[in-house]
């Protein structure tokens, strides 16, 4: 694949951005340009990145940020202790919802992937404060993406905080259930802050890359994960990385994925690419529209489907 | 892998047998020797047949036959008009429940491997009676299993039939909610049956083989489904294939797979293995505990994990 | 009250005859003239019966019938043994939802007026045939509405048995956990008949003012249920007999009450009135529109309501 | 009935104290004294009050708090805005429960007497602080129960506040799906208050009077609340008052009644009588185990089943 053959792609996917809607709930999402279709390839056997579209536009990470932060708490606690606090299931409802955990009695969130998974996830970052916390994740955010300047962005932080009702009653319900150590409104902030970080299709490719080069950074051939983690990771984005749809994107586009409602969307070829692609037009699920179109045509252009 | 390993495996994780319990809502499973352990390995490239423990044992296939199911009415139909009826996402609940669908007032079964979506994909199977669709179907498992003596425990048949109430609730449920084409309990009965074939772990080998040659048998060479078709059940066996236990095998056994009550366990590593194994005793999800096991010491030991 | 006022509160009410939709699932309800409305009050003191609007209109009784089918199964077995079978508690959801059974686990149907338990309450009826059990209940509806002339309108019962595949899916949930004794189509043929039983607004007042008289027959001082019986009855049908909306009516109505998808309303205000109301369109929750403001008037009227 | 009989229906059911359990969420429920029952009637005719037993321990009101704070809801916003906010409907799942709301998409709590509608009840009270808030319901209080000395236990509401975490895991819910209006904690801090005031079971049987006097307050024949709020008041603990048993509640005792987890259980024979009963055991749905028995049997006693 070449960046032309990736501009086709562009062009021919981004008619799927005005079927979708930006996320709604904050303005600083809301407002975002909908008519916007990016993607970067970063190749692991020859280190090349090749991108096409608004692969250099920033956009809020949100979801996408589950991943670091479950990699990040698995390096600090270790996977099994991780595990013992987060399960690997799909939970049948939207991402927001408590639905199954509340009927089925879980004594644990079915997985680090939908809100209330990933707020047990962000409580097990270690530091003695929130702001501690957030610094080691963004340290490790910049590490994994190769990127220093990635940073807050702190309308949207604000945002999120302010709206984060729902978030708030997830972690209480998590809290009130003795499932949650710490203070909620400090694991709350790192949760929106880890949230509201700016990247671009290139940060997430990257990213995506060290989780398919089984842990180790292509660019400079260090270890970065551990490879049980990066294999047990991208296995728990295949079941569960895009809410309740992870099931049909599993079936038709056949790589590991997570998004994120800024848009974003990291797939990842294991042992060949990493992927980035952003478009911020999202299904009901919360998806990005033309973004899995688009990551679809990619996979089948380059026969990446692991279930092929 | 040599038998010599194989064997070592089987004993290695006999002990399971004693902690999981034999499928108990009729007798003919529960009469089944607990203390049974048994898998096949049927190698892509190779073409080589390798087999340890209870290989040649036959036990009811039960759930494993969803797939082949799945696959003839996806050649009967076609696979957009099969995903026009069922979906493939996870439900987040136990295999005979329809609490996800009922929930969500969803239009279609959520996943062709609960019980409510396997009903309504053997309703697709096409024939003008339900002798002759399960004829149809008998002879489809004979081809994709290379074993034309494989024949129906009518033992088995007559127990599900006459305890298959549950599963005549779903039936209805799906006809009642207008989901369902044809009769009830002609429908159930090439249901009843086709959960009731004998197989060994040889058959599931080999059926395993054709979904990971792309839909080829690899014996002959000759195409027997479709490409897509075979890419997409093994993503559904992935994401669904071991009812709400599906994330954590996907989590730590790492290739597609598909389970039964009767103690039977299909694993695919894509271009490489087909696998069989068979224990009879279960865990609270329902699959097979030591079967799980020793699939995660082949894997392992192999190197198959498709993620990592 | 005299005839002169409740002919006015029919002409008050009949607009909203309008807003409401005759049940559709059947050909023979759908069809029925929407635009009727009756009303009929037995007063148990005078022994005097008034009447007013479409007060002889014969209409499918549907699950009013669920009232005597559950007083004679108490008959039959003694009230124990009934509430051993079924609770007496709300479920929080549509008539014919398994819902909250299968979240909470529930070993019994939650109460005789929603379909799975009123199927359970029907299985209780004492008879060696489908044909006696039916022919009993028959028999006492035609007591308790002291009008031998009550028959089973053919044409409905034969459409609830043909379109009854929802009913048919909580039977056999019944039979599945093991809740049903019995042959479930036997139970449902009785079921289905019950439903079609042709009645008029002054059979229901009839039957409603031996419930009000403690189980006396008002017209010949003659005991047809215990007053336990009666009083547990008055009772359910105050927290259930309006399926998702009997909290709504008990707030605002305020006496007993059990509605019918044919449009029947049976209200009984202890010691003082039997009442039949009779207007087919319903409102979402399946409960005569009309119906309940016309009640709502008679029980203002009247000063019925039993929480003043 | 006199205290004699009273005393009587103490001795005998006394027994069920150690058949039940004191709440064990908060130390100052759990070290309560278990082996306590009291009751108190007030007559509204005669105005006279009888007590037996444990009538002037002082306990903690709880869940009992939820009616006047409905009631001062009401008389503040009129009944027409209440109901705006807050259904009164019967949920199906226990006291502090989101799951029914979750699952139908509701826009209101169900009844105000589950947790979630109780803090949406309670974010009604007009005041411009919490601390006004609070103060304006105390003073209700005492009115309504004829009794200046009411007042704040700390140690309840120290402990109440501090492990309130699913209490504010459902506000959060409201808010974040825009059903609450104002600041969650000021919010939660008068609800957590309301529930800790000391009460006897001489001041329940007051506020039930007062109810069952059709709002007029016995003791000095002024109005204090609208007959309609007494009425509708009285209503909806007949279908919700003792949460997911309040159908078998409402069966088998037959009176409105309201109950609170520090063991206090109040009951309104309209009309007849107010009465407070207080034994701190409850069963496992919430409810005073020994006090409903009590209850039931000077139900049967007096006459008083609202259904006979």
């Amino acid at each position: 694949m070449n960046e032309e053959t990736l501009d086709e792609l562009i062009t021919k996917n981004k008619v799927y951005c005005s079927m979708g809607a930006n996320a709604s709930y904050i303005p600083a999402l809301a407002s975002v340009n909908p008519n916007q279709l990016g993607v970067s390839l970063y190749h692991i056997g020859s280190k090349e990145l090749i991108s096409a579209g608004d692969a250099s536009v920033k956009f809020a990470i949100e979801s996408i940020s589950k991943v670091p932060a479950l990699l990040l708490a698995i390096e600090d606690n270790g996977l099994t202790t991780v595990l013992e606090h987060i399960n690997t299931e799909a939970t049948g409802f939207t991402f927001n919802s408590p639905l199954n955990m509340e009927i089925n009695h879980d004594k644990h969130p079915l997985n680090p992937f939908v809100n209330i998974g990933a707020i047990e996830t962000t409580s097990l970052i270690k530091g003695d404060s929130p702001d501690t916390r957030f610094s080691r994740l963004l340290t490790f955010v910049k590490e994994i993406c190769h990127d220093e300047s990635i940073s807050l962005n702190e309308e949207i932080y604000e945002s999120e905080s302010k709206t984060g009702d729902i978030n708030r009653s997830l972690a209480y319900y998590l809290k009130g259930n003795h499932m949650l150590s710490g203070d909620v409104e400090s694991i709350l902030e790192v949760y929106f802050k880890q949230c509201s970080l700016n990247v671009t299709t290139i940060n997430i490719a990257m990213m995506a890359s060290v989780l398919g080069n089984k842990g180790v950074k292509p660019w400079d051939n260090k270890r970065l994960i551990s490879e049980e983690s990066a294999t047990l990771v991208k296995s728990v984005m295949t079941t569960a990385g895009l809410y309740d749809e992870s099931g049909e994107f599993s079936a038709h586009v056949g790589i590991p994925g997570k998004s994120g409602v800024g848009g974003g969307l990291m797939g990842v070829a294991p042992n060949k690419y990493g992927i980035g692609v952003f478009s911020p037009p999202l299904d009901k699920s919360g998806n990005s529209l033309a973004g899995m179109k688009l990551l679809k045509d990619v996979v089948i252009d380059l026969q990446l489907n692991i279930f092929s």
